[in-house]
């Protein structure tokens, strides 16, 4: 059980609860997910192991119906929602990373509260290896990614706008029940892909350019995230170039990730690819990220980072070398760290 | 000038320099608008008026061609920003609804902070008074969401679905210039609408039932948010006679708003018009909010709220009544207080 760690946590700490407030941290433990906007929503684990969930209260039923088995406590915007839970907690393991400092003071009001440690880390870990059901979503969001990239390209013609192929994707996957994608799509062509913070427009696709994809999809809240960048035509032999050192960056870090290694690791193989062909300074960011509820969660996939990979991490690798006026590249996957090595999520050719 | 009023605070609470975090007031001072996740973005604002803002590396360009005036401290993600800007201040007034509790431990230290305050509410009056300037923005967003009923009420048939007028009106819109929603639209039909948790789904319009349309677009930053249930065909007389009550609950409610007016008693002339024709116990939220830079804002049009209404304001009325099994009404649009009454911005009949 997911909370079993929890109450490890606590016992280490000397601690008499945790009170989890990131709403996707709270929907990991309890399968209840909202958005509470500047409401109270709260989840109290205790050194006992029993479960407190604070929400409003227009919300009591849809807990209920939800998979939390805890005690429920529903409040009305009139009420204070601590005060309907009258305990004392000498000391309460918090989300320092989430929790306000306004929060922080009713705490120590309502539940004399006399110090607090952190529970961050320990969620963090919990959520770093995804379960066999986690893992299945994460699949299924990964193929419908692979579908909107095989829309897209379908779609590519001379004239077509970048914004066009942005909302020909969103609406055609539509019909493969996608309501939410994981983030704006990105849609760039040529040199444009090459501006660090291009967002899709007017810009027309002309013959013998690269198009550049990046998108994810979110399928039962959890998310899936990759690029392609493909050729219309035939691009420039130094575009070509670039893009074969990529593939090779991207495909050689990859074939690198099993339980075991560091981290840092296999971004030193893509960077170290790139920085030998001339295109170190063209390449200005981490390799990849955690993917799960969040299209990016812990953990960075760089150079500072000496964590060992272990069984069932699913992260992204997205090297990218982005020269202006030339063609900027990115080529992305979402893999799945496995007992003996790993599997690609994501699977469109490249 | 807007950080007039912060310098009035921190001279009135002895304060050396106020930190703000939360990314749409550093917009709302500055000009620039980015979402910096879990990065570090904060605007430093000094007793002498100095203003010196936060970011990371990759942001500063577009700093510089952003309204700011300021100094920037650009950061790349190996560094610690604060340390690149060695200063101590006494007392710090921070934004304690926004500030986490991991980030004030890092003020306390960079700074040598030893004592807080808040800089919460004076924001929350400054941007609680629209400039003209911002009124134009809301307006525009406004005659947009007038457009999206038109386009929804337009391409109403039978057995059309919920979810199919909504991606209608969310992609026909796009060819006014609209990118984005400023929340997902909603669509219900019939009693589906009077599920306070509705969401549009696979449900088909049938013959002679309401349609209520709940939606707002953003413009250049701005957002709207208006509802209007349209009859599709005749409703039963019961449904039709809900629709008369709110009609004259939201036309009184907004008959009454003019600067001097309390918030209260324009809550409790809709709640008691809806209370006397015997509907109290259907229309359990407040009346309206505050609009602007976010589609919820400060301040709650409520029957707690005993602030008094001013010329600037712009705030939703929106009072509504659901039956489940017979019908859910809710009629909103977005008001403007002027100096002498008030000017609704929201235009589609009703």
């Amino acid at each position: 059980m997911k909370s079993e760690q929890i109450i490890n946590e606590l016992k280490k700490q000397q601690a008499d609860a945790a009170w989890i407030t990131t709403p996707l941290n709270i929907f990991y433990f309890t399968g209840y997910l909202s958005d509470p906007h500047e409401r109270l929503l709260a989840l109290l684990i205790k050194e006992n192991g029993k479960q407190v969930l604070f929400c409003p209260q227009l919300g009591v039923e849809e807990v209920k119906a939800s998979p939390f088995e805890g005690e429920i406590i529903g409040y009305f915007d009139t009420e204070n929602a601590l005060d309907k839970y009258p305990q004392t907690f000498e000391k309460l393991l918090i989300e320092a990373a989430h929790l306000t400092v306004q929060r922080q003071r009713e705490l120590i009001e309502a539940f004399h509260v006399q110090s607090f440690g952190d529970i961050d880390q320990t969620i963090k870990d919990l959520r770093n290896v995804k379960s066999e059901s986690e893992i299945n979503k994460i699949k299924k969001a990964c193929e419908l990614a692979d579908k909107c990239i095989e829309i897209g390209v379908d779609f590519l013609q001379e004239g077509v706008t970048e914004r066009q192929v942005v909302n020909h994707i969103e609406n055609a996957i539509k019909d493969y029940g996608v309501n939410e994608m994981s983030f704006d799509t990105m849609v760039l062509f040529g040199d444009h892909a090459a501006s660090p913070h291009g967002t899709p427009g007017d810009r027309k696709l002309q013959k013998d350019e690269y198009v550049l994809f990046d998108l994810g999809v979110i399928y039962d809240n959890y998310c899936s995230d990759m690029t392609r960048t493909v050729q219309f035509g035939t691009p420039s032999e130094a575009a070509q170039n670039i893009y074969n050192i990529v593939l090779k960056a991207e495909q050689e870090a990859i074939a690198a990730i099993k339980p075991g290694v560091t981290i840092k690791e296999v971004d030193d193989i893509a960077r170290n690819i790139i920085i030998d062909a001339g295109y170190g300074e063209y390449f200005p960011h981490r390799l990849g990220h955690g993917l799960g509820l969040e299209e990016h969660e812990y953990q960075d996939i760089s150079s500072s980072n000496t964590n060992k990979f272990v069984p069932g991490m699913v992260v992204t690798v997205e090297p990218g070398i982005y020269v202006p006026g030339i063609a900027g590249v990115r080529i992305e996957d979402d893999i799945l760290v496995t007992e003996d090595g790993n599997t690609s999520l994501t699977g469109y050719e490249k």
